[in-house]
């Protein structure tokens, strides 16, 4: 059970985002801008990035949402976004997303983890300025997002096909939409995500 | 140095903010409805919180720049913000205070190690589930944004009278403005924090 009283029904970190719509407001922005915005990285490489530092952190919504997520941007290959997320030195990745994640997971023990020969070999595997600002980015706001969804207690579904439809639904439309008319039920939150709440809090 | 090449002269998040600003519109206006919203904690209260994470996690510009937004909001009473930032338990502060600085030290460590006493607790002294949804919300996002800090190995200033031009720039105007018109120089940057990039990501 959840340490405060959220809306019924939603998974991880739809409950505490649907509580506090004015600070879902930011943190779903947040999350397209990092995960989904223009950039050199793709977003399947983001999502590795966010899933391992979720698994680092021992996230399990977090961890299986944007697992599932990174494999629905590379047509279903779990067992790719599986190696990256446990042991990111032995997957068959490009030796700069290896030595982003590399620094990702220095973040995730503490910022001052980051040694500048981290940053040295990214850059010498062709990593940029804007890559590793947005990989030291990301992994630092998935240990926020872990510490949202654990810190509260919140609902995590057992059904792994609850968390496909999750990625699957993010990898297409993202984590902030303004078209969503679905009435607030379990089903069409997970179908949904935080959507909704965007919605709301702007009306 | 920094890891990455940032703009000159900008402290702490400062530079980064300026560095990326698709990202720092969404931190920034997450920074204000956390610390400076509408809200039963006072934003003294919210600020310690910040602090104490900050302290935690061992991020001098953050502990800095925040221990002295609550201290002004405090009307100047430093010893009080040093207390709580470093001893939570001890400090002439309410039992409710207290209690949710507990909860927001056990979220730096992680999510998971928050348990049912720790909110029992708060709850028992009077905190509201919104209270302890903002405190749980706070500390992580400030295991976020000490990380972001840290892990790009930003400037840290070393003379206290800019974390307390910070501090009270912060207390008197908040994270978000309209209004900011001077040019990007350092000194400016100090005063208007990182208001001005949010001028520039929307102009």
């Amino acid at each position: 059970m959840a340490h405060i009283q959220l809306p019924e029904g939603l998974p991880g970190i739809v409950g505490p985002l649907a509580f506090s719509p004015e600070t879902a407001k930011p943190l779903l922005e947040l999350a397209e801008a990092l995960l989904r915005g223009p950039n050199t990285l793709t977003s399947a490489e983001r999502e590795m990035i966010a899933a391992h530092v979720s698994y680092r952190n021992e996230c399990d919504f977090c961890q299986l949402s944007h697992s599932a997520a990174a494999a629905a941007h590379l047509n279903g290959n779990y067992d790719l976004v599986e190696q990256a997320k446990i042991d990111p030195e032995r997957v068959g990745v490009s030796d700069k997303l290896k030595a982003l994640l590399t620094i990702a997971g220095k973040v995730q023990k503490g910022g001052k983890q980051v040694a500048t020969g981290d940053v040295e070999r990214a850059k010498q595997e062709g990593a940029t300025d804007s890559e590793i600002h947005d990989t030291v980015l990301i992994a630092a706001a998935f240990c926020m997002f872990n510490r949202y969804v654990d810190g509260l207690a919140t609902w995590k579904p057992r059904d792994p096909d609850v968390y496909r439809e999750i990625g699957q639904h993010t990898a297409r439309l993202g984590y902030v939409g303004r078209d969503y008319k679905q009435p607030l039920k379990a089903i069409a939150a997970l179908h949904g995500c935080g959507r909704f709440f965007i919605q709301q809090s702007r009306s």
